[in-house]
Order: C-alpha cells, then structure tokens, then sequence
C-alpha cells in the first residue's frame, strides 16, 4: 500500500516541495517540504506533517501553535515532482498558517512602481503567544 | 530599482521556486523556478517568465503555447524564499496552464483508501495541438 509514495520523484535529499493551499478560501498558506515518512504520516493521519529542513526531523504542523493542518486532499503535479495539500487551517478563525501570526506566509506584496515589497496582510496574533 | 531583488533569497543555484495561482478562480496552476533575471522580467513585463531548468535558459511561458500568464501580483514569503504570482491564464478559455493541456499542473488526486493517484481533471487541449 506504499506503491504511491514511489510515484513521488523525491529530489537529491529525499524531499517534495509542497503547496498548502486553504480548501474553502483558495488562499495559499504556505510551502513547505516532505521526505517520504512525512508524505505518508499526512496521509495516515488526515493532517499536515512536514519535514523541517533547519530542524532535521518530521514537523507535525501544530505541534507548538495549536495550528494544526486538516487534510482534505493530496494532489501530486504532471512531473511527479510537487505536491499540493487542500487543508482547513485549525487552531484559530480565521486560521493562521504562518509563523509571524498571519493567515498566509505570502504576505508582502511587491509594489512595482517604487520597487519595494509592503507587507499587506495583518498579524491576527502575536507569536510570542503563540510560541510561548 | 533593483533592491527588491536583494531581498529573495536565491538558493545555491540562484534560484527561487514560484506558485502561480489563478487571480479569479484561486487555483493553484503550476510551480515553476525563476532566477533573478526572470524575476525581474516578470515584474517589467507583467507576464510570467520562469527560468527553466531543464533547457537552462529564460522561459516566456506562453512561447510555444501562446498561454501567457498576466501577472497582476508577485507575493513573497515570509522566509523571503518562495515567491507567489496570481495570475491570468491567457490562451483558452478556461486557462490551461499545463503542458499536459489541462487547466492545472494539480491534476493528480490521491485515492488514500485505495493507495493510488488518480487523473480527476480533464484535458482541455490536445497537446499535439498546442505544441505543433
């Protein structure tokens, strides 16, 4: 029952870049990066788990912020090579997936004309709470 | 008025991966590569340039195709490396954004019960057509 994991070309370190995309709004979330036991501990589980490059080991999304990832769909690209997760962000309404306490890690905005990026997006809260 | 450019964290190769997401639908598409030259170009230019791997050159999405993508905003993360485009997908109607003729690169869904991927979204242009 693991002929699937096999399908994902893994890169030179054994890891998938990820998409994780909120089911109900659309919004992307965040990316991040599985190895295979990563893989298929999300699909096991029903819930996001990462592995976490500057930690060297399995992340299970949440586990410090209460920010746990429901999965409602894993989807792999036409190389093989990316995956997409549909999630519910729990933990907060709206949710919050981004460690600086904001719904989206995609919250600065490049403006072109004066060539800077502003950030647009609100902190809904404060990290230091949340990662006490 | 290149500054912002300093700001992505360009990984060994000197590249940033990229999500592109459909402004008006928020489907994710695809996932490309950029470099600091197409970065730029894509922000001149306001239609998506990825930098391809494969062919190690600059890649105008839409050369071959004609699906360009207009870009209407470039978002970066919080890490400051991976970067957001929301787009239209020009070309088709509904955009294909996907060599394989489909709408998004996302096509494949994993079956978790049975253990196998399946192809749920259909091919809207044959692509012996779109690549002639």
């Amino acid at each position: 029952m693991t002929a699937w994991l096999d399908r994902v070309k893994w890169d030179a370190q054994g890891l998938v870049p990820v998409i994780v995309q909120e089911r109900d709004t659309g919004d992307v979330l965040m990316f991040a990066w599985m190895n295979r036991e990563a893989l298929q501990k999300t699909a096991e589980l029903g819930r996001a788990v990462y592995y976490s490059r500057s930690r060297a080991r399995l992340w299970y999304k949440g586990e410090e912020s209460g920010h746990v990832q429901l999965v409602h769909e894993i989807r792999l690209d036409c190389d093989d090579d990316v995956v997409l997760l549909r999630v519910t962000q729990l933990g907060h309404e709206p949710g919050i997936a981004c460690h600086t306490g904001r719904h989206s890690c995609f919250f600065q905005r490049l403006d072109v004309q004066r060539g800077v990026w502003q950030t647009v997006d609100p902190v809904l809260k404060d990290p230091q709470v949340i990662y006490r």
